[in-house]
């Protein structure tokens, strides 16, 4: 029963989720950044590895809880493999902003993520996350920083 | 025997890291963030809770694990606050940038936190950190963001 409750409250979160990012990107053609991570979120819910990976510079890190930071694409895909293994996640930006330059950006906000943590098992996390954006020379946006960390006292 | 070797290891990354920190800022006079963030160090290490909150923008965030995100001074100041209380904290800045335009820009770096667990018993953590500065109208950098996670897993 608390198990199907939860299933639901995460299946409502998603649905939300999605709105709002689809959203953003539609709604904000303006801020270059919340459409960036709007379509990091896109292929990231999706899990295809390739995309995710792709949207980081090449000198990019990612600082995930549990584990030293993970710099370059073959240390970031290692990290990603592991959270499509382990988790589904989504995230909503609540705060974003560039320079006037045009080339580095950020974008924040809050997150909720659904963790196996035994075989049939779920706990859902649920926290805050900080992106870091440069524009490269082609015009994409990549993610210089991504960082995460949760709302919950550690179990 | 196990606890004053923790403490040996603690004064030694203390020093270690002052060091770094006062040769980033005297070094690195061209990396305005960079300087900020030793500056911000020093008022931090010192637990001087006005100088340290003093460091944060007006609607700066600091995204701590086991907490929703804290916005604004006197959400800052109360996250600080219980940080001073709790823990010895000191980081070594190893990445930073600043935006062609000059008004924001990011560091990141590691951190060893010395936790107090119980009376009389600490332990120690390491992880990362990530902190976008802004340029304020008056020329001094201040916090946006300061995120950090740790290295290790959930105990």
């Amino acid at each position: 029963m608390r198990s199907s409750h939860r299933i639901l409250i995460w299946l409502a979160l998603l649905t939300a989720s999605l709105g709002v990012a689809v959203g953003q990107t539609s709604g904000n053609a303006e801020d270059p950044v919340l459409a960036a991570d709007a379509a990091w979120l896109k292929v990231y819910a999706a899990k295809d590895l390739d995309k995710s990976v792709a949207f980081c510079d090449d000198e990019g890190s990612m600082l995930v809880p549990g584990s030293p930071i993970a710099t370059g694409k073959a240390a970031i895909a290692k990290a990603i493999a592991s959270d499509f293994a382990n988790s589904d996640l989504v995230w909503h930006p609540n705060k974003s902003g560039v320079a006037r330059s045009g080339e580095l950006g950020y974008t924040s906000g809050t997150y909720e993520m659904r963790l196996k943590s035994a075989p049939g098992k779920t706990i859902l996390d649920k926290g805050k996350y900080l992106t870091v954006w440069k524009k490269e020379a082609d015009g994409s946006w990549k993610v210089l920083f991504d960082m995460f960390n949760s709302d919950l006292p550690p179990s």
